[in-house]
């Protein structure tokens, strides 16, 4: 057996720095989705303890925001160091506490790797506009400063990368970091925590204290930093249903927001795909991370005339697929991450054949025996004869709906016809229905891919998605500007006071 | 008296496009604040009609969409040659209307001219990025498409030109617009649209019906706007508890928007001020539009040491201000828009003195014989031993509070302590005041300007302000970004399929 | 016949607000191609005027520098009206006097039109960058700032369009301009530059006297403008051995240039092509013009799978071609600009017989009956057995080389296997093919176009090619930085004086 | 004594990796200007060899353009690591060769350091912008592509910093560099040469043979790169006499290039200036390097009333300069490179009291029989009527001339007027003086600073000046555009051909 032992996943914690005994308590449980083992037992922040943590962050922002950018940057840096030095340790408690295999904890390192590389560059940067006056001896020009404490309240599935991408951003933009892991994933938020405590301590006293803070707990304590008028920004990332309760609340008291929320990707296979291309990109999008990414593929939309031959070759994969532990090099499909995820997976396959559909292929547990306290699943494919309520429900899980379309506008809307819009894809190679499909009147998601699979983002790009997935931007092109505040400046230089659109006054 | 004269004003409707028999009603009075004349009584739109003028705009979104930018750009460039033609006769119904002087009534036009011709520019831009990607054969790119119907709802302060702003912007980004006026200018608003719809007939068929609406009715329909999820983004000016029922409500349905809330804008004077422009700026800035513009100045912190000399020129010039007629060449001080408006400034002026302030000079109503009906009141400045609660509130009206400092760090802590984020100046020549008011630990508002006031902004800069300002922004820079969804896009025009972070497998 | 009497040209010059008595002279004689007829007789500018004028032009740019860049953004927007007006009359002068069918004449004036608005919108943006800085209370920005007079040297081709395009952006970039037109086409760029005189007229006193100006003269002329250090841009339209004699003078005295020189323009047609498309982009960009652009089509490189069928089709097209007077509706192939066109053509014609081809169709002269003294051609094609000498040389004229390709690499080769690099396109509807061509391994031209000729680009987006083409840009995107000059600032408002990377130094 | 002894700076040489016996030959004598000891005999490479040295370089560029720039990125992240870990070592082979002080040194290769962090940033921007087309499915994009071969040719004054600046962006922009260092420095350029070496080590086969080479030799050897059309862009830093040369030659065979030549900085101090801080920036950039930094301060352009006060303090700053050898701690000025350097000095302090000029301090040669083989100087200072013929003249050497001001409108006028135009500054507190001075009509030059002096640029701002220093730009900001090809597209998706500007053909 691979799975880690006790002994072994302590060894590897201590790697990463991390000394259980100083987190030890009895309000979070961390179990491994690999065996149920338990992992830690935790001790929750009291909600009371919040506004001190608050008021830490706070007080680093008024020395942060002064620190000049690339010296920030150079904070960010070591951060990136201390990353890929633990890049196999972290990987490992990644794959441990949430049961991704081993290849895509490494993987999420590296994304936070790569992030902090993207932001060392970004420090040197932080461009606003200079800008021409109508007004002689004026000149205009936009700067973007620090904004202020960020919250960053992540989910299970992305326990490391998501703290790194909103961290490495808000620490290079100027503003302290408030972290909340999800109570199942903590110790991969902590290992991943602890690699910046690392970059901190070489950085020295340039960093002030409370610069950046964990904190473990359960939803009151996400609550707190989601009302504190203290932090300018809440980056969360969860269910559509967490968003809509979250975004009103930060609305009302005119802070800012991150949301990166539920997703129901589509890929669109016409009969101009490569279909082997296709197959692979299926297999890895609907069943890699166990369908538990927010951007897995859930929705199949394939031509009618291509059905046939891509589901037997899909089939084909689906049956050889290696199911097991992570850590097991080979395997493809870890586990579920508990048992509430299996049961909404049968509620979902349940109503999808309610709903006219029919299993082609899996949705039953295996490996029951060997891992009574695991929930592992053959992942499902169910053919719809239509875009039914359960389809337009995001389950999270390696549960893969097949619908088939006639012509390219009818797949464009189901593509679009889901309540969210992260991320989409189309296989062909014709270039007409590609560019249709990038254009105004293609996919509405956030991010519309061609000939790869919806997940598996680069950094460099703007990452999110609209509609219930919330609108928001996270990691490349600009998204840095949601964690500064942007301020115009008019400066006048002349010895007149001409006011703008031509006005006489007195 | 030079108040234009029913016939008169007839006639510049009549010229503006209007004809009033067409929106003959009960619901809304349409009274001059100049005389307290009413101007027009208009039928509101019962609320549910709203679902059909939101399904037209949504109906003709999806024509428009498709519509290239450039043409698109097309029907703004015309729109700004009529609002150029009409400039003068839409100046004179928002003097009429909203009591501000006719300079400024013209000066509102001339934004919306600029924004036009601002806005055909852009839509030969609209500029997504190009990426590189780190996989072979695959690149990257982001592309801004139309986002859907855009409702406009305006406050009577700017009762033209903010819709100019965010119409313009808005449909050269494809999106159909559904305009509000305020119930206090409806007729400013339609006259502005007025010029759009012959822009549109003289654009002829590649506009679909339904692509400019307007709506005159009460909050109800606001809120139609505002609570319709096909309405892709609110653009809402108002007061922050406006904003604070907004933002939410909006959030709640994952919409967009932009809210331009209330302002409490400040000017630091230092000792290196040039006191006569200084004085200048405080004067158009503290009076023009009777202080009823959301970026209008209400806060003086002046350096005790210049303290003396700038309240003698200011009270000089304060002296001198005509107030009357707004149509009437050389009056300076218009009518506030109602009696409310004198009431809040009444109540203010009383607060001011209970918490320590002394009245230096106006407050009074003044030309009451003359105009029974209109609410003229001499400006006022009051003294303020410290910022207590009055001050961190805005009051719409001509007062202006007069703060004293001793130190740089407490001019700039006043500055930024009041809820409101929206403007603020420095009046200095002092190079190392001036960077530090604009840097990072400097004022914490949108807007920062120098020797000027903290109103009257160019269009090519972003237009908004944080905290209960809203933290939105209107008008140039990259404002166009709000009124458009971004896709981000990952091509693959390889036979492979590697996947990001160079995670394996299978 | 069509032909404007030279009574009707009188007039259309007329309207133009061109008075020919006020250029007489016996150094230039202008002919329209159309018939041989002279249009006017012109005195050339003495190369000993030049000092007066380019001072004339230096001593403008001290003024126009500092007005503001909105306000010189209103010149040109004036310039745009004026053009708009005097579309057809422009168009029909180009016409007459380059032998364009007018529709292309008109087009030309629309390009001026398209970049008047282009260019009133950059008058509000003319970026640079904010920029942070790694020292305490410094900061650092970018300005651009007006260069100095602008040289725009122009080629008969684009005898409008092309003094529109630099001239809009320099105008608003805050830059005179002096206008050495071809002296085969004064006269179009006079009606051009008339307008541009109207416009100044409305715009009165802000502009300073020499802002633009015109000078008819030979080389001598275009020399001393090369030559002069007061010239701070010389943005010169020619052949490649013009630019090769040009940029060097240039660069001698570290002066900045804009070369757009020859083309040798591909198309790429692959068996996924739709041919339908492909002839008629054919057609329009290998005969429009009667081949003078510098991006028409001259090299046809079709897959030999799909040859048969597109030589079929375009045979067709090409024996239907309505050649004759281009003032007459329906023409589509206008005449030679003069008998050394002609005669060019007839060598290359011979050239790439001896070099292996085969005509497939045209070459000879037609109409030489009706018009003794214009030079009409039938369009020629010739099937060459591989890219010999003759294909790698710019014939202007409408010739186009017929090339058989088996793959697409070769067929990249081909289009890459020419001194010059301008423009280029592929015909595809394989998304694979098409983004191989645009890749880093395909197209090496500034421009490459997908299912679109190479000639006919919009203003948006830069234009200018590679190699012999001068390596320059016009027109959209960033193209008007090369009219400013950049300034790096860094600030430093601190009291302090740290240094770069960290050093210490005393 | 603390100068290296040739034992130990053996030792650093082999730190650097440095095996002088490979490069052994009589063609190049490398003497160290601290006490003209020989520190190498190097073989230069015969001309007819660089042939051989391009193809190679063209070889690779056929590679490397297609590795993924993220990719490219990851080398050059590997060049600052190995930057980072031989700083010490490269920082004292820099002091040794050319004799600046330690402190110099080590501030070259951070920025070495600094410049490979920032362009791994660039790796994953590159960005090109989309456009949005006036045709209806149409879409616009710009993509930057890898050039080609780059040549580095660098001075003796930055032998490190300059190629790494170059080379960096170079790399990740998808181009092969060929490095001529100076022959007075061909140790340091092979130090940080020998680090990019190790990292390609380190990066493994992705790396083309061929991507980085480096040739020692005569300027026939750096003609070869100059001429060759193979070299996409040719990089040179040295005089205005030698750009005066490259410049045509290249402009000739329409290749691109950088030049980065002569100085002559002027720093303008005013009334309002901060005098102590003054002292320090003018004494820095005045003698640091000795006065050889193409950014030295060269003329102090200095307000009548403030002359005697900062004279005052100058000279007693320049009295107390510590002169001596570069590797001893505490030494502020390092001896000239070598005795021409002196000859040069001296002759311009001739010429200088010629025309008019009172040498206030320093200009005679120091510690001449300590170090007989070495060209230590007094720092000069020269008083001067007017802006006379030397003054505009590039000295080479720590020679300062004052100028003194009555207006700031004289002060800009000397500023501008000398043939160079790199760097400038003005002290002064007073916010008119300086930002006229930053703009349309204020300092000419390509860098303008503000109570920081002309020299130190950090690498976050586009680097590089006006008139004979090039006018082309290196380092940050979007300076990577200039080793790239840029493409402008146009694909069409639509099943239509419609043409730009409306033109209707057929």
């Amino acid at each position: 057996m691979t799975t880690l032992s006790a002994t072994d996943f302590s060894t590897v914690l201590s790697h990463c720095g991390i000394d259980l005994a100083a987190h030890q308590g009895d309000d979070i449980t961390v179990r491994s989705p690999i065996d149920g083992a338990t992992l830690a037992q935790l001790a929750a922040l009291p909600v009371a303890a919040m506004p001190a943590v608050i008021d830490r962050a706070a007080q680093a922002f008024q020395q942060w925001r002064l620190v000049p950018a690339p010296v920030r940057g150079e904070l960010v840096r070591l951060w990136g160091e201390e990353l890929r030095r633990s890049k196999a340790d972290i990987g490992q408690v990644v794959s441990r506490e949430v049961g991704k295999i081993l290849q895509e904890g490494l993987g999420e390192v590296q994304e936070g790797v790569d992030i902090c590389e993207f932001a060392v560059g970004l420090s040197r940067q932080l461009h606003g506009k200079t800008i021409v006056s109508e007004r002689p001896g004026h000149r205009m020009m936009e700067q973007y400063h620090p904004l202020g404490p960020v919250a960053v309240i992540t989910a299970f599935n992305f326990p490391s990368a998501v703290f790194a991408w909103n961290a490495a951003l808000a620490l290079v933009c100027g503003d302290p970091v408030v972290f909340k892991p999800s109570e199942k994933a903590p110790l991969s938020g902590l290992a991943t925590f602890k690699a910046l405590e690392q970059a901190i301590a070489r950085f020295g006293d340039r960093a002030p204290p409370g610069l950046a803070q964990i904190v473990f707990g359960h939803s009151d304590v996400a609550e707190a930093l989601v009302d504190s008028p203290q932090i300018a920004l809440v980056s969360a990332t969860g269910s559509s249903r967490m968003g809509r309760a979250v975004g009103p609340k930060v609305a009302a008291r005119f802070g800012k927001r991150i949301l990166e929320l539920g997703g129901n990707n589509a890929m669109v296979v016409t009969p101009a795909a490569d279909l082997d291309l296709a197959v692979r990109a299926i297999v890895f999008s609907a069943v890699g991370t166990a369908g538990q990414r927010c951007t897995s593929l859930r929705r199949l939309i394939v031509h009618r005339s291509a059905k046939a031959a891509l589901l037997e070759k899909l089939l084909k994969a689906y049956v050889s697929l290696r199911i097991g532990d992570p850590l097991q090099a080979g395997t493809l499909v870890g586990p579920l991450i508990d048992r509430a995820a299996w049961d909404a997976m049968q509620h979902s396959l349940a109503q999808a054949q309610t709903q006219g559909g029919t299993v082609l292929t899996g949705g039953q547990r295996v490996l029951a025996e060997q891992f009574p306290h695991g929930y592992y699943v053959a992942p499902a494919m169910v053919d719809m004869p239509a875009q039914t309520p359960i389809v337009q429900h995001e389950t999270f899980a390696p549960l893969l709906y097949v619908l088939t379309y006639d012509t390219l506008e009818q797949a464009i809307d189901w593509n679009n016809g889901v309540p969210q819009g992260l991320s989409s894809c189309i296989f062909s190679n014709d270039l007409r229905e590609v560019e249709t499909f990038l254009g105004a009147a293609g996919s509405d998601c956030g991010i519309a891919n061609v000939n790869i699979g919806p997940s598996g983002a680069e950094i460099g790009g703007a990452f999110g998605g609209e509609k219930e997935t919330g609108g928001d931007r996270e990691s490349g092109s600009d998204a840095w500007k949601q964690y500064m505040r942007r301020t115009t400046n008019t400066i006048n230089y002349s010895r007149e006071l001409p006011l703008a659109q031509g006005i006489q006054f007195g």
